[in-house]
Order: structure tokens, then sequence, then C-alpha cells
């Protein structure tokens, strides 16, 4: 079968085409997926990867993470995100919704490396109508900035999280996302403390309290989503919200692992997947993410139906474009050419009884070859250009700010 | 800081050491690691890699793994394992404690590999005095065998579980490892139907009745041992048994995920991890049991500072050769020379804070760059001798079996 890319697009699919290509590559003994898409990740955080382990969350954050972060430079920032493209491109990751700080450096460093991204500068204001007032300016100036940004580059808005965030604040960013047609992306209900305080401080679970403030909607990401009762998901699912499961830093920083996948896709909630920062979960390798969202939905389920293989890589595609609203995620004619190509001449491809479960259950992102992005080549047979350069100074970064 | 290996042994660590040797290799921008050890394998099953997905235990035995088993041959078990043997070289495993059927053939793939392994001829009698008979004529027999096996390659004694063979056969069993001098492998505790199973046709939990029959020593290897309690524990440590926990297979086929390491721990005994075979955990990476392995300590427990990168360091290495025996498992003069250098110039080992934190939590298999077993390379460079050969046959076995 040979896929014919025609600009930013895959123009036609098929066995023996007949036309004229300027690059052309050989697809024997490789397997072809839609590119995956993170969709809920802090890039810029590779700078943190394994700086903070193994520490209760309130030393985690006030004594390593913080603190760190508190040092970055437009110059760490950039270096930090070209870092977290390389790991990604390498591991066939061509989309990222990512929330960090300093939109400027985070769009020019994606920019260079050729991936598509959905950016944000992340609103806090710790309930100081002060606060407020510069993180909606600041809003404004990003979506101006934005204007210019390239096509595959997308401004979205990211108030925090309900306990950093006040309820007016969270009110404009829902209504600044619908004047703007803008992705609003925040976190939601990670922790048990942050349910049992969103329950104490509105006397409603954080579902019901961003319902009731009106912010729940089709062009809403939600991350993570791991305390829900069944009526936060029928909230869910009749406000077509969309939810970021990440099942290594929930892993990880211990904040639930019973994450209700079953549930929420019988309701008909579009559930994607998402590494989070390095910080909480050290590397951006989708693979992972998707094995781990499978296994874990079977062992606390006791139930080895559960979540299959190709349901997690439908987690990385199609749903995950859905809920970024892009023609994408299908190896199919008139989408995004955002394409990763995989060796099957490897150890964890053979044999190849099921080239989904070998991806999902076998392979690691190690295993891609090829990634195509916006109909253009950012790696093949594992070369990306620049590499080197971004491993140095991201390495000279770390010590900035750690 | 210079390693000089003198025929299996490390001879000497120091900086700028004055001697003369065969072969240099360079460890710039490299940091090396104690091989790994997989503490329980079941190599050949690679042949089943993603060939039963999701499926109930009963069916998944019943309609795949069985079926297919009863078409082994010699000429596949040998593939499955060199495919095994690769797949653990190219991910830095130097040693494995295999479990699996047709020990020459294991014999002859691994030796050709160079790795350090334990392997051996499951038994199983389904209670039927006739089919203990002839699992003690194969025991015995291969047990001269193994008089001609090379140096790293040990025969160990395996009844499969408590619930496939008769206590008689079990007893049998730990007196002819006794006699012998040999490890004792076996399954316990894997599932609650088998804990459930054991107190309604034994009257004890699996720990307590293999307790009962004399079986448990400190020459005995556990797999799984998932569903235990305190009595439980404190007798397993009194008795110098060995536990092997093997995360991802207790998660993909819903064993259980509440492993009780803290407990075992902190009652001294040595817990060493496994990936089980690839049917139910479809790799052999131990970054990657390592990796789940601490996460999901952290997360049953609710509680982030469990099960440290340098523990699950540890459990791959120094415990595992302490239960297998080995003088082993140290970067240290008079250890085997069994190492594994990983590549520090990767994504995952960007930027470096932690290089233990980096190998368990951020990096996979794949960046190794080098391992040595007994003092001999085996990978350089990721180049393994006869790499395709071995895939290519393997995926021409796999299609006898499947």
């Amino acid at each position: 079968m040979d896929i014919f890319i025609e600009g930013s697009l895959i123009k036609q699919i098929g066995q023996g085409l007949q036309v004229v290509a300027d690059t052309i590559i050989e697809g024997t003994n490789k397997a072809v997926f839609p590119g995956f898409i993170n969709a809920h990740s802090h890039a810029a955080m590779t700078l943190f990867r394994g700086y903070a382990e193994d520490l209760p969350l309130e030393r985690w954050l006030n004594e390593k993470i913080w603190p760190a972060e508190a040092k970055h430079t437009d110059e760490t920032v950039y270096w930090g995100v070209k870092l977290a493209c390389l790991e990604m491109i390498e591991s066939g990751t061509t989309c990222f919704n990512d929330m960090y700080f300093r939109t400027q450096s985070t769009y020019q460093a994606i920019s260079e490396m050729g991936l598509r991204a959905m950016i944000s500068d992340t609103i806090f204001d710790f309930f100081d109508p002060k606060n407020a007032e510069k993180a909606k300016r600041m809003t404004e100036e990003n979506l101006k900035l934005a204007q210019s940004f390239d096509s595959t580059i997308r401004y979205s808005i990211a108030p925090h999280a309900i306990y950093t965030v006040s309820a007016e604040l969270l009110k404009w960013s829902a209504d600044f996302a619908k004047a703007n047609n803008l992705i609003l992306h925040t976190h939601l209900s990670e922790s048990r403390q942050e349910y049992e305080d969103s329950i104490k401080n509105f006397g409603l679970s954080p579902v019901k309290y961003l319902h009731k403030l009106g912010v729940l909607a089709p062009n809403v990401v939600l991350a993570h989503v791991v305390w829900v009762d069944d009526e936060d998901i029928q909230i869910l699912a009749d406000s077509g919200a969309n939810v970021v499961h990440n099942p290594l830093s929930n892993l990880k920083i211990a904040s639930g692992y019973q994450f209700k996948y079953e549930e929420m896709k019988r309701k008909g909630i579009t559930v994607c997947l998402g590494t989070d920062g390095c910080a909480s979960s050290n590397n951006l390798d989708m693979t992972e993410a998707m094995k781990v969202a499978s296994v874990l939905q079977k062992a606390w389920r006791f139930d080895p139906t559960m979540l299959t293989e190709k349901e997690a890589l439908d987690m990385v595609t199609v749903n995950a474009a859905k809920a970024l609203g892009l023609q994408a995620g299908l190896v199919k004619e008139g989408c995004l050419a955002d394409l990763t190509l995989v060796d099957l001449n490897q150890t964890t491809f053979t044999p190849n009884h099921s080239t989904i479960a070998n991806l999902v259950f076998a392979a690691n992102g190690s295993t891609v070859d090829t990634v195509i992005c916006n109909g253009k080549v950012l790696m093949q047979n594992r070369t990306v250009k620049g590499r080197q350069e971004i491993i140095d100074n991201a390495r000279r970064m770390a010590k900035v700010i750690a």
C-alpha cells in the first residue's frame, strides 16, 4: 500500500499509486500509524527529569519543583521544550497539548522542531483579583502573539486548577475561550486532596463545581479526572468535555490509580492519554502511556478484557484528534499527514501476531524509525537534525535551574 | 574510573589502571551498571508475544496458550529462547531464572548466546502418581544432562504450582533440590483464585501449605506471591525463601496489584523482579519492570516515597544475585564480570540529575549500548552477532506454533 502526501495532507492511499513524489520513503518491514498525540504535557519540564524523586507531594513542590521553576528564563524554557520535542519525535509523537509558561520561547522551540501543538501560558490568581487582572492581560497579549504563529501551533487558555484559580477567573477563561474559539486546558480532580478540598470549600465535587461555573463544554480538555463519581461522569458526558488520563504520573506521584475509563467510555466521553511533565512521569513516551493505561485498567478491575490495545491506540490518535479539533489521528485520505513509521525488524515486533498488540504491550518509543508531521519528515532512520546541539544545551540549562 | 576484567571476573577497579587488556571499551558518556537479572521468565514464550490478548484467564489458557504450547518442538523452543536472549541482551539483562520445557534446546540456545541462566524443565503431575513418576525420571535425567553444561548455566527444579503438583511431588522436589544443591523455582500465590482454592483444598494459604510441606528454604525462588497475609510474610522471612515480583504480568492478566513489597522488605525477605513470559507481559525489558514495580507500589499505597529507584535497581541486581546464589549484582572487584553499559547521550538521560532515576523512571532498554557477561562482550554499540538470523527464524517458528 502506498501513501501519497501533498502539502500537509494525506492526498491518496492505494496500491501501486502512479504519482510523482519529491521524496520517497520505503515502507518495507515498517508499519505506519497515525502520529501519536500527547494530550497533556508540560514540555519544558524535561529539564527536571530525575531532579526530585520519591518525595511526598508537599516537599516535592515546595522544596524542589517550585524553587527550580522560579529560576526558569526564556533560554531554559526554549531548550527544555526543544529537548521535549526531540524526545517526542524520537518516540513517534507528532502533536502535543502543552501547558506551561513563556509562550514565545515555547512557540519558537516547537516551530523550529516542526511539531504540531496546542500551547498555553498557565493562569493562576490564587484568589487575588490583582493576579486575575494580570492573568487576563497576559492571556490577551498571548492571543495577539498567536496570530503570527505557524498554522501547526495554536494557542489555548489554561487556568491551572480549581485550587489555584478563582471562580471569577475560571468563568472569564471559559468566556474568553468561547469568544475566541480556543481550547480550554485545565487540571481537574487529580488527587484525593483536591476532591476533598473541593467538597469542603465549594460544597461540590471538582467536576460539579466547574459545571456550576459553566466551564464544561466540548472545547474543554481536562487533565487527570481521577476522582469522580457516577454523577460527575454523567455531567462530563452531557457537557462534551474531553478527559486526559495520565497513568504514569498518577501512579508515580500517587494521585490515584482507579481511573474510571470504562465508565467514561460507556457514556461516550472522549478519553485521551498524556504523559504529564517529566518531573512526575520522567519521559514523554506514548507507547509507555498506552501500555500502562491498559494494564492498570485491567489490574484494578481484576478484568484482563479491559482497555484493549486497540482502545489504547485510539486514545493517542483519533480520540485526541477529536478532543483537540484536528482532522488527524487516522491514516486516511484528507487527514493531516502526521505519521509515525515503526521498524518491525525489532525483537519486540517479533513475531508479529498483532502489530497493534506489539506496539502497545511490547515495544517502546525506540522502535519508531520515521516521523512525518504536517507533511514534513522530522525523523528518518532515527536521525533528527540538530540532535546533539539540543542535548548539549539542555544539559547546560539544567545546571541553571537546579 | 577503569574496570579491568580477567577471565569471568572483575579483577580491578580504579583510576588510570596500568594493565594490558586484549579489548578496551571506551566508557565516556556511558554509565556502567551490574547486568540486570530477570528472576522469573519463560524464555521460549517470546514466540507467543501478542498472540492472545485481552482474554479472561480461562479462555487465554484453554483456547490459546495451551494449544499453542502443545505444538512446540525442539526447534521452536530453540529459536524462541534465542529470540529471548537477543531481546535480553539488547535491553541489558545478563542473567535469567527460567522455567519452561525442553531443557536441551533451551540450554543450547542460551549457551550460544552467552548469557548466564538457571534453567528448568517444569514439573506437573496433576495429582496423578503416574505423572509424578515420569516427572521424577525426567528431572533425574535432566540433572545428568546438566553435568555437561557450561559453568554459566545451572539446572534448577521447577514444580509448576500448588494447584498442578501434588504434595508428594512437591516434597520430593524439595528433597531433590537439597540433595543436589539446586534452586527450587515455583509459582506461588499468584491469583486470588489460587489463594481461595488453597484455603478450600488444603485448609491453608498457599504460603502456609508449602511451609507445612517443608518446601520453603533459602534455596527456593517463589514467583508472584501477590496474595499473602502478615503471617505468610513472617513465615517467608523465617524460611529464607526468595520472592520474585512480576509487576507487568500481574497487572496485565489481572492477578493482583497490591504486592506487599514494603512488608517483605521490612522483614528482610529478598525480593527480586521478573518479567514472566511474553504471553503475559509481552517483553523482557527489566527497565520497564523496575519502573512499574516502583510506581505501582507508590500508587496503591498512596505514598510516593515507596520503592525508590535505588531499591528497584537493587531488586534486579544484588537481590537477584543473592537469591540465585551468584557472586554478581555489583560492580566490584571479585564479582562476576556481568556488566551493562548505558549510553548517556540519549534524551531520557538528559539532563542527568540522577543516573539511577533516569535509568529506572525515564529510560527503556534501548538505551543499553554494551553488554558483558562472564567477561565476554555480547553486545557492543548495540550490535549482537547473528541478530537477523534469530529474528527471521523466530518469525518462521511462530507460524508453526500459532
